[in-house]
Protein backbone atom coordinates (compact mmCIF):
# COMPACT_ATOMS: atom_id res chain seq x y z
CA UNK A 1 0.00 0.00 0.00
CA UNK A 2 1.47 3.68 -0.95
CA UNK A 3 1.07 6.31 1.31
CA UNK A 4 1.47 10.05 1.78
CA UNK A 5 2.36 11.44 4.76
CA UNK A 6 1.72 15.49 5.08
CA UNK A 7 3.46 18.06 7.33
CA UNK A 8 0.99 21.42 6.35
CA UNK A 9 2.00 24.38 5.44
CA UNK A 10 1.51 27.31 3.60
CA UNK A 11 5.47 28.45 3.31
CA UNK A 12 6.55 25.11 3.36
CA UNK A 13 4.47 21.71 3.56
CA UNK A 14 6.41 18.63 3.75
CA UNK A 15 5.16 15.16 1.85
CA UNK A 16 6.41 12.21 1.78
CA UNK A 17 5.37 8.96 -0.47
CA UNK A 18 6.03 5.67 1.41
CA UNK A 19 5.42 1.94 0.15
CA UNK A 20 4.01 -0.95 2.41
CA UNK A 21 4.33 -4.56 2.02
CA UNK A 22 4.16 -6.39 5.17
CA UNK A 23 6.27 -4.76 7.59
CA UNK A 24 8.46 -3.67 5.20
CA UNK A 25 8.55 0.01 4.57
CA UNK A 26 10.28 1.93 1.19
CA UNK A 27 11.00 5.43 0.44
CA UNK A 28 9.00 6.72 -2.98
CA UNK A 29 9.11 10.04 -2.99
CA UNK A 30 9.66 12.56 -0.73
CA UNK A 31 10.29 16.95 -0.55
CA UNK A 32 8.29 20.09 -0.36
CA UNK A 33 5.74 22.32 -1.69
CA UNK A 34 6.72 25.82 -1.49
CA UNK A 35 5.67 29.10 -1.71
CA UNK A 36 6.96 32.62 -1.58
CA UNK A 37 6.22 34.89 1.06
CA UNK A 38 4.88 38.59 0.20
CA UNK A 39 2.54 36.33 -2.58
CA UNK A 40 -1.04 36.63 -2.50
CA UNK A 41 -2.59 34.43 0.11
CA UNK A 42 -5.46 32.79 -2.02
CA UNK A 43 -2.76 32.54 -4.76
CA UNK A 44 -0.03 30.46 -2.38
CA UNK A 45 -3.52 28.71 -1.08
CA UNK A 46 -4.13 27.76 -5.01
CA UNK A 47 -0.45 26.70 -5.38
CA UNK A 48 -0.58 24.27 -2.34
CA UNK A 49 -3.90 22.60 -3.99
CA UNK A 50 -2.51 22.43 -7.38
CA UNK A 51 1.07 21.21 -5.78
CA UNK A 52 -1.15 18.70 -4.29
CA UNK A 53 -2.81 17.59 -6.70
CA UNK A 54 -0.04 16.69 -8.83
CA UNK A 55 1.70 14.69 -6.43
CA UNK A 56 -1.37 12.45 -5.63
CA UNK A 57 -2.02 11.80 -9.55
CA UNK A 58 1.79 11.48 -10.08
CA UNK A 59 2.10 8.54 -7.55
CA UNK A 60 -1.05 7.80 -6.69
CA UNK A 61 -1.04 6.79 -2.82
CA UNK A 62 -4.03 4.69 -1.61
CA UNK A 63 -4.05 6.54 1.58
CA UNK A 64 -3.43 10.00 3.00
CA UNK A 65 -1.91 10.93 6.74
CA UNK A 66 -1.79 14.24 8.05
CA UNK A 67 -0.55 15.37 11.30
CA UNK A 68 -3.16 17.02 13.91
CA UNK A 69 -1.52 19.78 15.06
CA UNK A 70 -2.34 21.27 18.63
CA UNK A 71 0.38 23.32 18.94
CA UNK A 72 0.57 26.50 20.98
CA UNK A 73 1.52 28.89 18.75
CA UNK A 74 -0.69 31.98 18.02
CA UNK A 75 -3.91 31.63 16.81
CA UNK A 76 -3.27 33.40 13.23
CA UNK A 77 -0.78 30.56 12.64
CA UNK A 78 -3.53 28.28 13.36
CA UNK A 79 -5.39 29.81 10.65
CA UNK A 80 -2.94 30.05 8.32
CA UNK A 81 -1.61 26.30 8.59
CA UNK A 82 -5.20 25.40 8.83
CA UNK A 83 -6.15 26.63 4.95
CA UNK A 84 -2.81 24.90 3.39
CA UNK A 85 -4.49 21.64 5.41
CA UNK A 86 -7.46 22.31 4.25
CA UNK A 87 -6.60 22.49 0.91
CA UNK A 88 -4.46 19.55 0.83
CA UNK A 89 -7.16 17.63 2.62
CA UNK A 90 -9.50 18.96 -0.01
CA UNK A 91 -7.16 16.97 -3.17
CA UNK A 92 -6.87 13.95 -1.02
CA UNK A 93 -10.73 13.73 -0.95
CA UNK A 94 -11.30 14.65 -4.69
CA UNK A 95 -9.14 11.90 -5.29
CA UNK A 96 -11.07 9.41 -3.52
CA UNK A 97 -8.20 8.82 -1.01
CA UNK A 98 -9.08 7.89 2.80
CA UNK A 99 -7.12 10.72 5.05
CA UNK A 100 -6.64 9.95 8.54
CA UNK A 101 -5.14 12.22 11.01
CA UNK A 102 -2.47 11.78 14.07
CA UNK A 103 -1.46 13.75 17.10
CA UNK A 104 2.39 14.22 16.98
CA UNK A 105 2.15 12.13 20.10
CA UNK A 106 1.10 9.00 17.81
CA UNK A 107 3.19 9.80 15.27
CA UNK A 108 6.42 9.91 18.32
CA UNK A 109 4.65 7.01 19.75
CA UNK A 110 4.72 5.19 16.19
CA UNK A 111 7.77 5.98 14.74
CA UNK A 112 10.02 6.52 17.99
CA UNK A 113 8.33 3.96 20.57
CA UNK A 114 7.28 7.09 23.03
CA UNK A 115 5.45 10.41 22.72
CA UNK A 116 8.11 12.87 24.32
CA UNK A 117 10.59 11.80 22.00
CA UNK A 118 12.84 14.77 20.77
CA UNK A 119 12.37 16.12 17.19
CA UNK A 120 16.24 14.45 16.54
CA UNK A 121 15.13 11.20 17.50
CA UNK A 122 12.40 11.25 15.30
CA UNK A 123 14.22 12.40 12.28
CA UNK A 124 17.13 10.27 13.07
CA UNK A 125 14.49 7.23 13.54
CA UNK A 126 12.79 8.35 10.03
CA UNK A 127 16.07 7.65 8.23
CA UNK A 128 16.89 4.35 10.09
CA UNK A 129 13.18 2.98 8.97
CA UNK A 130 13.70 4.13 5.53
CA UNK A 131 17.58 2.93 5.37
CA UNK A 132 18.66 7.03 4.07
CA UNK A 133 21.90 7.91 4.06
CA UNK A 134 20.67 11.54 5.76
CA UNK A 135 17.79 12.28 7.92
CA UNK A 136 15.39 14.16 5.32
CA UNK A 137 15.71 17.83 5.17
CA UNK A 138 13.97 20.31 6.40
CA UNK A 139 12.36 19.44 9.35
CA UNK A 140 9.17 19.36 7.31
CA UNK A 141 9.85 16.66 5.45
CA UNK A 142 10.91 14.06 8.06
CA UNK A 143 7.41 14.75 9.79
CA UNK A 144 5.85 14.03 6.91
CA UNK A 145 7.53 10.62 5.95
CA UNK A 146 6.99 10.49 9.81
CA UNK A 147 3.17 10.53 10.01
CA UNK A 148 3.26 8.17 6.49
CA UNK A 149 5.06 5.12 8.89
CA UNK A 150 2.87 6.64 11.80
CA UNK A 151 -0.03 5.36 9.35
CA UNK A 152 1.72 2.53 8.06
CA UNK A 153 1.98 0.87 11.84
CA UNK A 154 -1.58 1.95 12.49
CA UNK A 155 -2.85 0.16 9.36
CA UNK A 156 -0.84 -3.11 10.91
CA UNK A 157 -2.34 -2.46 14.01
CA UNK A 158 -5.86 -1.43 13.04
CA UNK A 159 -5.72 -5.16 10.49
CA UNK A 160 -4.09 -7.31 13.24
CA UNK A 161 -6.80 -6.34 15.49
CA UNK A 162 -9.55 -7.34 12.68
CA UNK A 163 -7.82 -10.23 11.98
CA UNK A 164 -6.87 -9.14 8.90
CA UNK A 165 -3.11 -8.77 8.53
CA UNK A 166 -1.07 -9.94 6.28
CA UNK B 1 -19.67 45.18 -8.72
CA UNK B 2 -21.01 41.95 -6.86
CA UNK B 3 -19.53 41.31 -3.94
CA UNK B 4 -19.49 37.83 -1.91
CA UNK B 5 -19.13 37.97 1.28
CA UNK B 6 -18.39 34.82 3.56
CA UNK B 7 -18.12 34.45 7.05
CA UNK B 8 -15.97 31.10 7.39
CA UNK B 9 -17.06 27.62 9.67
CA UNK B 10 -16.61 23.82 8.58
CA UNK B 11 -20.15 23.20 10.53
CA UNK B 12 -22.25 26.24 8.88
CA UNK B 13 -20.63 28.92 6.58
CA UNK B 14 -22.32 31.77 6.00
CA UNK B 15 -22.71 33.47 2.44
CA UNK B 16 -23.84 36.91 0.99
CA UNK B 17 -24.02 38.41 -1.93
CA UNK B 18 -24.56 42.25 -2.61
CA UNK B 19 -24.97 44.39 -5.44
CA UNK B 20 -23.12 47.62 -5.31
CA UNK B 21 -23.64 50.32 -8.06
CA UNK B 22 -22.46 53.67 -6.63
CA UNK B 23 -23.48 54.48 -3.21
CA UNK B 24 -26.24 51.79 -3.89
CA UNK B 25 -26.17 48.74 -2.20
CA UNK B 26 -28.73 45.82 -3.02
CA UNK B 27 -29.02 42.18 -1.48
CA UNK B 28 -28.69 39.44 -4.27
CA UNK B 29 -28.28 35.79 -2.27
CA UNK B 30 -27.67 35.21 1.26
CA UNK B 31 -27.80 31.98 3.02
CA UNK B 32 -25.21 29.63 4.16
CA UNK B 33 -23.54 26.32 3.52
CA UNK B 34 -23.97 23.64 6.29
CA UNK B 35 -22.22 20.42 6.77
CA UNK B 36 -23.44 17.46 9.07
CA UNK B 37 -22.01 16.51 12.68
CA UNK B 38 -20.28 13.24 12.65
CA UNK B 39 -19.50 13.12 8.81
CA UNK B 40 -15.91 12.66 8.04
CA UNK B 41 -13.74 16.20 8.40
CA UNK B 42 -12.47 15.31 4.95
CA UNK B 43 -15.68 14.94 3.08
CA UNK B 44 -17.74 18.02 4.78
CA UNK B 45 -14.15 20.15 3.25
CA UNK B 46 -15.35 18.83 -0.16
CA UNK B 47 -19.09 19.48 0.45
CA UNK B 48 -17.70 23.42 1.40
CA UNK B 49 -15.64 23.43 -1.48
CA UNK B 50 -18.18 22.41 -3.61
CA UNK B 51 -20.97 24.49 -2.61
CA UNK B 52 -18.98 27.74 -2.98
CA UNK B 53 -17.96 26.76 -6.42
CA UNK B 54 -21.26 26.18 -7.01
CA UNK B 55 -22.56 29.87 -5.42
CA UNK B 56 -19.56 31.30 -6.90
CA UNK B 57 -20.73 29.82 -10.90
CA UNK B 58 -24.62 30.56 -10.16
CA UNK B 59 -24.09 34.48 -8.87
CA UNK B 60 -20.61 35.35 -10.32
CA UNK B 61 -19.07 37.80 -8.09
CA UNK B 62 -16.48 40.22 -9.06
CA UNK B 63 -15.05 40.71 -5.97
CA UNK B 64 -14.97 38.22 -2.21
CA UNK B 65 -14.15 39.16 1.28
CA UNK B 66 -13.87 37.19 3.74
CA UNK B 67 -13.80 37.91 7.87
CA UNK B 68 -10.17 37.46 9.43
CA UNK B 69 -9.90 35.94 12.31
CA UNK B 70 -8.41 36.45 15.38
CA UNK B 71 -10.69 35.65 18.08
CA UNK B 72 -9.32 34.00 21.13
CA UNK B 73 -10.98 30.46 21.17
CA UNK B 74 -9.31 27.08 21.42
CA UNK B 75 -6.48 26.59 18.97
CA UNK B 76 -8.04 23.53 17.45
CA UNK B 77 -11.19 25.49 16.33
CA UNK B 78 -9.01 28.00 14.61
CA UNK B 79 -7.58 24.92 12.67
CA UNK B 80 -10.66 23.42 11.60
CA UNK B 81 -12.47 27.08 11.09
CA UNK B 82 -8.76 27.69 8.94
CA UNK B 83 -9.75 24.90 6.53
CA UNK B 84 -13.00 25.30 5.63
CA UNK B 85 -11.99 29.14 5.02
CA UNK B 86 -9.16 27.75 2.91
CA UNK B 87 -10.99 25.87 0.55
CA UNK B 88 -13.84 28.44 0.62
CA UNK B 89 -10.91 31.14 -0.70
CA UNK B 90 -9.57 28.41 -3.11
CA UNK B 91 -12.56 28.44 -4.82
CA UNK B 92 -12.98 32.35 -5.30
CA UNK B 93 -8.88 32.50 -6.52
CA UNK B 94 -9.63 29.24 -9.05
CA UNK B 95 -12.53 31.30 -10.45
CA UNK B 96 -10.00 34.16 -10.72
CA UNK B 97 -11.63 36.67 -7.98
CA UNK B 98 -10.12 38.96 -5.92
CA UNK B 99 -9.95 38.02 -2.39
CA UNK B 100 -9.62 40.09 0.25
CA UNK B 101 -9.82 39.93 4.03
CA UNK B 102 -10.97 42.27 6.88
CA UNK B 103 -10.83 41.74 10.37
CA UNK B 104 -13.89 42.09 12.70
CA UNK B 105 -12.93 45.47 14.05
CA UNK B 106 -12.84 47.06 10.25
CA UNK B 107 -16.49 45.32 9.67
CA UNK B 108 -17.42 46.96 12.50
CA UNK B 109 -16.16 50.22 11.90
CA UNK B 110 -17.14 49.81 8.38
CA UNK B 111 -21.13 48.94 9.33
CA UNK B 112 -21.86 50.55 12.11
CA UNK B 113 -18.94 53.28 12.55
CA UNK B 114 -16.94 51.97 15.48
CA UNK B 115 -14.82 48.84 16.43
CA UNK B 116 -16.92 48.54 19.83
CA UNK B 117 -20.27 47.51 18.25
CA UNK B 118 -21.75 44.58 19.44
CA UNK B 119 -23.35 41.92 17.60
CA UNK B 120 -26.81 42.97 17.51
CA UNK B 121 -25.96 46.03 16.21
CA UNK B 122 -24.41 44.66 13.20
CA UNK B 123 -27.25 42.77 12.50
CA UNK B 124 -29.52 45.42 12.49
CA UNK B 125 -26.98 47.69 10.17
CA UNK B 126 -26.90 45.27 8.02
CA UNK B 127 -30.89 44.73 7.95
CA UNK B 128 -31.08 48.64 7.40
CA UNK B 129 -28.51 48.68 4.77
CA UNK B 130 -30.34 45.98 2.60
CA UNK B 131 -33.55 46.88 3.53
CA UNK B 132 -34.50 43.95 4.73
CA UNK B 133 -37.62 43.15 7.07
CA UNK B 134 -35.43 41.20 9.80
CA UNK B 135 -31.98 40.88 10.45
CA UNK B 136 -31.02 37.89 8.31
CA UNK B 137 -30.63 34.52 10.30
CA UNK B 138 -28.15 32.61 11.51
CA UNK B 139 -25.73 35.70 12.59
CA UNK B 140 -23.43 33.60 10.60
CA UNK B 141 -25.26 35.07 7.57
CA UNK B 142 -25.97 38.41 8.87
CA UNK B 143 -21.77 38.57 9.42
CA UNK B 144 -21.42 37.10 5.82
CA UNK B 145 -22.94 40.32 4.63
CA UNK B 146 -21.84 42.39 7.00
CA UNK B 147 -18.20 41.87 5.69
CA UNK B 148 -19.33 42.26 1.71
CA UNK B 149 -20.94 45.73 2.73
CA UNK B 150 -17.62 46.58 4.71
CA UNK B 151 -15.66 45.51 1.16
CA UNK B 152 -18.20 47.84 -1.22
CA UNK B 153 -16.95 50.62 1.62
CA UNK B 154 -13.35 50.07 1.10
CA UNK B 155 -13.66 50.08 -2.97
CA UNK B 156 -15.38 53.17 -2.47
CA UNK B 157 -12.70 54.56 -0.50
CA UNK B 158 -10.16 52.68 -2.40
CA UNK B 159 -11.51 54.35 -5.37
CA UNK B 160 -11.45 57.67 -4.26
CA UNK B 161 -8.20 57.73 -3.19
CA UNK B 162 -6.77 56.66 -6.81
CA UNK B 163 -9.43 59.78 -7.51
CA UNK B 164 -11.15 57.18 -10.29
CA UNK B 165 -15.01 56.87 -7.85
CA UNK B 166 -17.24 56.54 -10.00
Amino acid sequence: MRILGIDPGIAIAGFGFIDKEGSKITPVQFGSIQTEAGTDPGLRLKQVYEAAVQLIDTYKPEAMAVEKLFFNRNVTTAFTVGQARGVIILAGVQAGIPVAEYTPLQVKQAVVGYGNAEKKQVQEMVRIFLKLQAAPKPDDVADALAVAICHAHSCTLTQKLNGAYK
